[in-house]
């Protein structure tokens, strides 16, 4: 079984980028990861770009990106899974490596969201929910998650401090990011004074919608080998779904799909949880990364709040220490690749102010609607 | 080399579907393809689907469509590039069953457009060409392939005759198709009487956007050969890009796109284009379908007016016997899959009163937007 490995990553500065077109904001990590891996953009044989294609004037991105990076006539299309595209993109492009189909390929995240007014982002991402059913009753994506932390707080005891804890971590760790939207520390009490947007989330418990983009270079194994000294591979790749309707959800303080997802990785891997020296997880609220503590098995159910302290560097599990969606924002369709490019730097030990030691194990999660969507991979040195 | 194979198929009616929401719409086809390959919805491991989600009031349909049909907690993604949607689907999934990923999977191709008023639509559709430079100049996508077409004939003296052909023949074999929008004949009297749209095209030169899906159960060698008598081998895949702005293009009057892709698909199943017993191409437009003649290899360049008379049942390539885009009607995301449920009909023998004989090898031409994206398949029983 031949591997599949990562020899190239880029990454833009995350955020209001009404400096950039879609194209230009492409080109940027694009290079980055040329550059980095050390090839021509001839040497891409096929492009995957992870993007949601609704927040765009620009319809069907694939196309005019492909032009602009001067990509033509090499095959490219979008892989779409909510806030998980760039994740089945990178599952794609595995598939299409590992096949024999390609030997390099570019996988993109890339995403312009504030083109459109806040209020119309929620609307088009309040659609990624159940319009027939759940939005007549007001569901907006902070409500969803309001509801998971109100069951996760009434089953568990978790507490307002344990979600604001999360989000002061991940500030933390932003504010040594120079590519995250935010790079300020904040409190405890700063989170829990904060306007409240979905009882019990605070605006402080939310991320922030962002244009931003990733890019990762994937290589089969002899050529990863022949190109890279610090090939980064992929060992474990999960991918599951929940029940789209609340209503047919069993419970609703933990992600099926996380769970299954998680369990086809570290199979996979060979590894368990506790094997993972540093993960990136899908913190689109703060909760989400207190239950993902819990669905990938990090800690145990029920104990997710008390496991943020855990999550810092030199505790029992790094995470999101490069910001996390909390910090670094999330520009949907970019965060997959994001968080890829979070855990190769901490493999490669070139994760700087924030580099876990020795860190040969990563795990990304990112997570896609309300959780409808999971996906995870697992990377080793 | 183990094969991939097309073991189930099933098509909905295209038209109008107001009597449906689009899991709903997703369904028919679905449990069509499920009764077709003899099996059950929990052999299904991974759903591809292709879909241009802009059109849609609900937003990633992939989650809600597959709670629907039951594949929880299996994963599922869409598959974007514009009207090739679901041929990158297939390709998609070819990928994951040839690396051993998945052994059988789900291809879906599913549009609803018509909830949408038709000024909004075309709109919608022309964002997928370039919204910078182009589209302030009033190009929508019968203006591009009304290009295309003077182009043709002021380069090959094709006539308008020659286009109203296209649409006379797939209208012919549409009205024998009673899954197809339209199952009128017309002359060529009435296409040339028809109001111009974007000269030289007249409405009659010109597709219908519609509602609609189609699905594909495929399989890897071994499961495809248990569960079916008659698999459908795909032996030929190919997809390439052109230049996205018309302005790049050194010829309008080819598509680039679909010269690559067939030359890359014709050298994996090993043939020539005078091999291929019948196909399915895009003929969103009639230009399309005498381009497609050419860039395929069907005829020579600037005989594609000429070749028409051939693409009949009984001349050399028989070409969209099911009606085409043309009168079964085009919902974007689904006729990728639609395309390869007429082949494979024919390649089983089973196309009725349209059936070629001893149809062995056919082939599908699908076309994303304004020919950024083609892919092209092989297939043989």
């Amino acid at each position: 079984m031949s591997q599949v490995g990562i020899i190239g990553i880029g990454h833009s500065k995350f955020g209001r980028r009404d400096d950039v077109t879609v194209q230009e904001l492409a080109f940027e990590p694009f290079k980055e990861a040329l550059t980095d891996a050390g090839i021509n953009r001839k040497d891409i044989e096929a492009t995957i770009i992870g993007g949601s294609p609704v927040y765009m004037t620009q319809r069907s991105i694939a196309g005019p990106v492909t032009e602009y990076l001067g990509l033509n006539p090499q095959p490219v299309w979008l892989t779409e899974a909510a806030c998980s595209s760039s994740a089945v993109a990178l599952r794609t492009a595995y598939a299409l490596i590992k096949s024999n189909m390609h030997d390099i390929i570019l996988v993109l995240g890339v995403q312009k969201m504030l083109e459109n007014p806040t209020s119309e982002i929620l609307k088009i991402m309040g659609r990624t929910g159940d319009v027939q059913w759940e939005a007549p009753y007001g569901t907006t994506f902070a409500s969803y998650y309001g509801m998971y932390a109100q069951s996760h707080m009434a089953k568990y005891g978790t507490t307002s401090e344990q979600l604001a804890a999360v989000a002061v971590k991940n500030h933390y760790y932003g504010s040594m990011n120079p590519l995250a939207m935010f790079q300020k520390e904040i409190s405890i009490k700063q989170v829990l004074e904060s306007r409240i947007i979905a009882s019990p989330l605070h605006i402080f418990d939310c991320c922030a919608n962002a244009d931003g983009s990733a890019a990762l270079i994937i290589a089969n194994e002899e050529k990863a080998k022949q190109l890279s000294d610090t090939p980064i591979w992929v060992t474990g790749l999960g991918a599951a779904t929940a029940p789209f309707s609340l209503l047919t959800r069993p419970e609703l303080a933990t992600l099926s799909s996380a769970v299954n997802a998680s369990k086809q990785a570290y199979d996979q891997a060979k590894v368990s949880a506790k094997k993972i020296d540093v993960a990136e997880v899908h913190d689109c609220f703060t909760i989400a990364e207190i239950m993902a503590y819990e669905d990938l098995g990090f800690t145990e159910r029920g104990k997710g709040g008390e496991f943020v302290d855990e999550a810092y560097i030199g505790g029992q599990i790094p995470v999101n220490v490069d910001g996390g969606l909390k910090a670094k924002g999330h520009p949907v369709g970019a965060t997959g690749c994001s968080q890829v490019v979070g855990i190769v730097k901490q493999l490669r030990g070139e994760a700087g102010k924030c580099q876990v030691d020795n860190a040969e194990i990563g795990l990304t999660h990112n997570v896609g609607g309300h959780g409808q969507y999971c996906v995870v991979h697992i990377f080793s040195r």
